[in-house]
């Protein structure tokens, strides 16, 4: 029996020593790096908190201490050692446990995240509350250097530093989002962690402390802090000037020189911040060697490291607007591209290794992303911004105060549109459509296929586009030919009828009619006569295209890979219902809760919107 | 003819002395008074700004130059020196100018304001944007220390600072938004600006150098720097450590000193920001004594300063939340309320005075005010956040992911809803009703009067009611006494009946509803009888009050104070084409444009939904 399977729950670390906990590390690593190699996960910055997770677990009280992960996954470790050591083996699966921490599955997770710098605002209100009710609970949040550059953590420093509460925030600095972190902040802790300040405390006063015992230390420390010896003030003033007392940066993959710390801060009163240096991959030679890469590298072997590569062939929507993008950039030299911090994901990564000059990764930034493209589109550039849908909640009074209302053409792709898959309910786009319809000046259109990806890209930079919303979700197409074709201009505002019928009508917009297409040719098997229209826009609807199809049926299925309410389904109602016409409408898409997880395919069929779902719709008039 | 009839655009001022400067300011401050003593407006912040008004368009050369104003409304000097002196007068009215910059106005506008913290992202767009194009123009954002707690105001730093675009950010710095600035980034300036330091510089250095002329200062200048005397190193790193040279602070208010220093920063390249300190109110005696109510203080008497006072006995919906928020937590210790620095404009100033505890101001940072709660109730809190609904599309993300999809039960209420008035299409709460009703697990609900959003806060407080969105508009309600009537249950989505009719259906939400009773009665002296619902909640729906009214009317028409698309309408459009029901729907509220200012009355009129035009689409079968 190993130790890690002697470890239920975080009680059973307390009495570890530093032999074991080493150990338990080294456990942990293979045991994440095996369960993730069968069943992919993000392995990357799971493996870089290894030590730090321990220590947190054996300094603090959990559950009643309280630590929230910001953007949650790097809390593999976490849930292993809180009672999911077996689930963790059904981890980001259909009906498994979450990829990130979740409240309702264990009284561990204090706080449920998924999208970056929540932890701070989070851990502060989960302080506040408790400590009103009389707790003296201890209160963490755990934030990567990437998360820190997005707006909500400012925010939360900001009032965490002036309400004096009790509060840890641990700055996991591992100098890398997904792709490398940027920005003026890690310019800032590179002076840091690089200057000679922090090399000489690093040596001369933590080693010496490191080998006593924890009583002495607290009361070393508390003279050393007083002394500013710790505090490496010539650098360390973005935080002081917060109001947190800033201490590190320390190494964070030291299970030692962490348990030691940690102790020593729980003793300390009010805001603080520690600042820990870790290897995003770390104990893994791959996953510390090309870190973007194995963030969340899918399959892998774990004694080779060699990656299961996926299936030959079909492109992916991030290809095709990848490609596409630099190709627009090269005959168009006002086109400039924004990412942030996903230029890998969504592969601006492209233009940007062509046209380096003309990307510009924000880092975690989706409302200044947006307004700075605002900026540009004002100055007269033509840019393309690249936001995952669900990341594009972020930004939306930008899109609506900065972009909509002044008119400024800036063309917002939304990559991970619809459900995503593993990542769960976080991450799905679903409320792109609904949520931008009602903004006036805004086109919003999404593609069928690979090719009208590309053709929507191009046509959105003719002069009779205005401001547009293209989206498109994660993964393959339908395998539609799209890299050597010639532009070809959409007529914008215009569906097409993919299927002539005449028994009842389906409507889709976006890739997700290509379940339609199966669909509708198994309901012709069946003597159903379909009349298929891609509406490829959203807004503004075609009208005239709605008109002709009430003509001729008398009941329509509506069908997209978002939100019913709000979306398509609800602009054919208003066609309809504002006109009488005596049509029945019938919306398929996600219902009015919040989807798992699970992979595509599974979460059509559970929101009735695979190909039988769809099918039974059009064939149960 | 004073000075500043003779001033029509900036340049106009480049040849003026110092003594002329001074003049100026000083005709331009009696000049904004005495137009916003007749025509209320924001007059505090734009008395405070007039020298560093004037001192930036005798330095640049706007509008090649750009400045962007955050919020905007401290920009009336600005307007007024661009060409829109006599315009001026029709500030903020229907057809007038705005009371914000705006890009088709006026050429000097760079970019279009009205919430707080955009600046310095649009302004690096426009930066950068032009230095791609080869402009060599340079670029001024002016940021309150208020607008500076914004989370996009860092993102927009970060990303700045790491850019080494030519870039300058002036931080104006009068210690207030509207109320009291707060928080940790107030505390460090406050730290700044009152530091020995700072004040010996101000004393020795720039006195000295005050006197000489513009290029010898630039070398100078240059050494000082380099010597790091003017950086006040000690305390400005907070914008050292974002990559900014930070210059100041400095007395905003001294027009010899703002043009001197911006003289000198214009030859300085990369990021660099400028503190300034200025006094909100400025040269008006009341206006500096009480900042928060001259903040906006309507129609006031220029020479005694005593204001207009509104209607006696009418409510504002402002009170009724004010005075009920208080009751509620007297009696229930649970209750917690927030605010993102709005507590006298929504009054929770009110429980603020009696339990300081219990109300945090967490400074302009929705998404933290969003989080921040998500986490208090967490904690076990039932916290009431109030956030005005044009700005609660900031925090649009963290109320999908934090709060609905946790189901974390708080109450959010959202002033302001619907049109608004003179501040005009920024600050519209058109979209709140469309974008959170695809929100899974909220639910949302408007009040049609008083009374009404008293109970409802009372029965949000409920364990049967959910997390909850109350939105209700700017302003007085009908009239319904409120204050001393107990408590009294809302059944959680149901509506009600005022009117029994056959006719025509009027099925309206939210206090737009008493047009709505209105025009019903209008329609029955014509002979039309209307059976009008007051919804109460868009979600959940009632949807056993839709088929009754379904099986008595074949017209119904809605109403809402919202965005037609998304809202009331396509709920009931859906209702009504899902089953196929022969009744026409005609929707009524704010259509698919951006609506200009105006008095509320004027802007429901142009939407077409004052009470002429719902009893014309009434009686208009």
């Amino acid at each position: 029996m190993t130790l890690l399977e002697r470890i239920e729950f975080p009680s059973d670390i307390k009495g570890l020593s530093q032999a074991e906990l080493e150990q338990l590390c080294s456990e942990l690593r293979e045991y994440i790096i095996s369960c993730c190699a069968e069943n992919p996960g993000h392995i990357g910055a799971s493996l870089g908190v290894v030590e730090l997770t321990v220590a947190l677990h054996k300094v603090f009280d959990t559950p009643n201490d309280k630590i929230v992960w910001d953007v949650g996954h790097q809390a593999y470790a976490h849930k292993i050692l809180t009672g999911r050591r077996e689930a963790f083996k059904t981890n980001r699966k259909f009906g498994g446990i979450s990829g990130f921490p979740k409240r309702t599955e264990s009284e561990y997770d204090a706080f449920g995240t998924g999208h970056s710098s929540t932890s701070i605002s989070a851990a502060l209100g989960l302080a506040v509350g408790a400590q009103m009710q009389g707790s003296e609970d201890n209160f963490v949040a755990v934030i990567g250097d990437g998360s820190m550059t997005g707006g909500l953590a400012f925010e939360g420093l900001n009032n965490a530093g002036s309400l004096k509460t009790n509060l840890l925030v641990i700055l996991n600095d591992n100098q890398i989002s997904i792709d490398k972190s940027i920005g003026a902040l890690h310019n800032h802790l590179m002076k840091v962690t690089t200057s000679r300040k922090y090399n000489r405390i690093k040596k001369t006063i933590w080693d010496r402390l490191g080998a006593r015992k924890i009583r002495t230390h607290v009361q070393n420390f508390t003279k050393y802090i007083k002394k500013g010896i710790l505090r490496n003030t010539s650098t360390s003033n973005l935080f002081d000037s917060l109001g947190f007392r800033y201490f590190g940066p320390m190494d964070g993959n030291d299970i030692g020189q962490m348990v030691n710390i940690l102790s020593r801060l729980k003793e300390i009163e009010g805001p603080k911040l520690l600042h820990v240096i870790t290897k995003k991959g770390k104990g893994y030679k791959p996953a510390e060697e090309d870190q973007t890469v194995w963030h969340a590298p899918g399959q892998f072997d774990p004694v080779t490291g060699i990656r299961v590569s996926g299936k030959e062939g079909a492109s992916k929507f991030q290809d095709v607007f990848g490609h596409t993008l630099l190709d627009l950039a090269r005959v168009n030299e006002k086109i400039v591209g924004i990412t942030p911090a996903m230029a890998t994901g969504c592969s601006m990564n492209i233009m940007m290794a062509e046209m380096p000059d003309r990307v510009f990764d924000v880092g975690i930034a989706e409302q200044h992303a947006v307004t700075f493209s605002a900026g540009l589109a004002a100055a007269g550039m033509l840019p393309f911004c690249n936001i995952y849908s669900s990341f594009a909640q972020r930004a939306y009074d930008n899109i609506i105060h900065d972009v909509a209302l002044q008119k400024l053409k800036v063309i917002l792709c939304l990559d991970r549109a619809g459900v995503v898959g593993e990542d769960g309910p976080t991450h799905h786009g679903a409320f792109d459509l609904s949520c931008f319809r009602p903004i006036p000046n805004v086109m919003i259109a999404a593609p069928l296929n690979e090719l009208e990806l590309r053709n929507m890209m191009y046509s959105a930079t003719l002069p009779e586009y205005d401001t547009i919303i293209i989206r498109y979700p994660r993964g393959t197409g339908n395998g539609t030919p799209w890299k050597d074709e010639p532009f070809s201009r959409i007529e914008p505002g215009r569906g097409v009828i993919l299927q002539e019928g005449n028994d009842v009508a389906l409507l889709s917009i976006g890739a997700i009619g290509h379940n339609g297409s199966l669909a509708v040719k198994a309901a012709r098997e069946r003597g159903v006569s379909v009349l298929h229209c891609d509406m490829r826009f959203l807004k503004p609807i075609d009208e005239e295209l709605l008109a002709d199809v009430c003509s001729k049926v008398d009941r329509i299925v509506t069908l997209e890979d978002g939100a019913l309410k709000g979306g398509l389904y609800s602009a054919v109602s208003e066609f309809v219902a504002s006109r009488n016409i005596p049509c029945k409408v019938t919306g398929l898409g996600i219902p009015d809760r919040f989807v798992g997880q699970g992979t595509p395919a599974q979460l059509h069929q559970e929101c009735g919107y695979d190909v039988e779902g769809i099918l039974k719709a059009l064939t149960n008039g």
